[in-house]
């Protein structure tokens, strides 16, 4: 049997939650016992060339030992049939996928903003979804009137925004109040036996940033 | 016979230049005279729902508006066999393209940054690229002996690597000073027939940005 794939990341969502998603949604188990908490681990790693770009996240698979994000992500998805049946369904898929990522990377930098800039980047945050982000999903559900966003089944699209929309509901709780679709969707997907299991307590999903995540961060990557 | 794929951006370089780099390597003729020049313009594509998330790069191709960067280059890349013939090159081409672009990001943004700002970036680059990014690239050629990144073939990662390092060399004309193969390496990948002729002057590639450029971009995006 082949090893479980091997998380290198600190404690705490970041840019590796994703990775725990769609592994998780994929049914895959893994080891994320290796958490880094010190800028030695990080160094080691580093010097032992583990790290093709000297950064983390990096994730041990299949032989390989894969970095930055969206590679990792598009590699998982890939293998697991969470990336459409053609090259049509897969561009979808791609594009959905970087436009959610481009809201989630509002999300992932807030716990690092100056309290006053974090309020404000909230609002932004709520904007950009509502305006920009969240209309284009409602219209694609709307308009196809199926479970999942592209080719009727689950694929990294979905896992994306159902984990952008669930972090953003921690912020705004009424964030989908005009987007019906939107919140049947997110009932939906959530209830995805695998997805079902990550939301429930004991998985290996993480908690909101807290001020001990943030303090790891600085300590493991700041120079 | 198809349309030629047409470009919608402002009249330089961006987060554009990347896809007429491909297209022009894979052979492919585009039509780029629709410049952005104007809000106006930008609102109209905006308006009319041609843009997903509202935003430029798009590029009309195959009878689809695809927008995002990546997600524009992995749609080509894979039609014109530029993503190698398995998962694992795949993987490989997709990890050394996101490395590359995360150095190309700098470039992008350089002319937008205060002059002060400016000077001190181009250190910053510098050391990012002669630290982090060229020594995995001249580990890769000196250790496999090929020309090419990954499968002995030409890939959207030598694209985008000649297309950076070629944009670094206009600022920091010895960058490759302590880099022998990714010098030789440059050489040949500028002589592939299409690639030569991107290079030669009249071909649709881009001036390095300049005042004209940064106020357009200015003109176009800023609310």
């Amino acid at each position: 049997m082949a090893e479980k794939p091997k998380l290198h990341y600190p404690n705490g969502r970041g840019r590796m939650e994703s990775v725990r998603w769609v592994l998780a949604a994929a049914g895959v188990e893994f080891d994320a016992r290796e958490f880094l908490e010190t800028k030695e681990q990080l160094q080691k790693l580093q010097e032992g060339n583990h790290l093709l770009f000297q950064q983390v996240p990096m994730v041990e698979i299949d032989g390989m030992k894969l970095v930055q994000t969206r590679s990792i992500l598009h590699y998982i998805a890939a293998k697991h049939n969470l990336f459409g049946k053609d090259l049509k369904e897969r561009t979808l898929i791609d594009m959905y996928v970087e436009g959610t990522l481009d809201l989630l990377e509002m999300i992932i930098m807030h716990p690092f903003l100056k309290p006053d800039d974090q309020q404000k980047e909230v609002v932004g945050m709520a904007q950009k979804a509502i305006i920009r982000y969240f209309p284009v999903f409602e219209k694609i559900l709307r308009g196809h009137g199926q479970t999942f966003l592209v080719g009727n089944q689950l694929s990294l699209a979905d896992i994306i925004l159902l984990q952008t929309i669930l972090a953003l509901e921690e912020k705004i709780p009424n964030i989908l109040a005009s987007f019906p679709f939107l919140q049947e969707y997110t009932v939906k997907i959530s209830n995805i036996p695998t997805i079902k299991r990550f939301l429930e307590p004991g998985s290996k999903k993480k908690p909101p940033p807290d001020d001990i995540y943030v303090r790891t961060v600085y300590n493991v990557f700041m120079p």
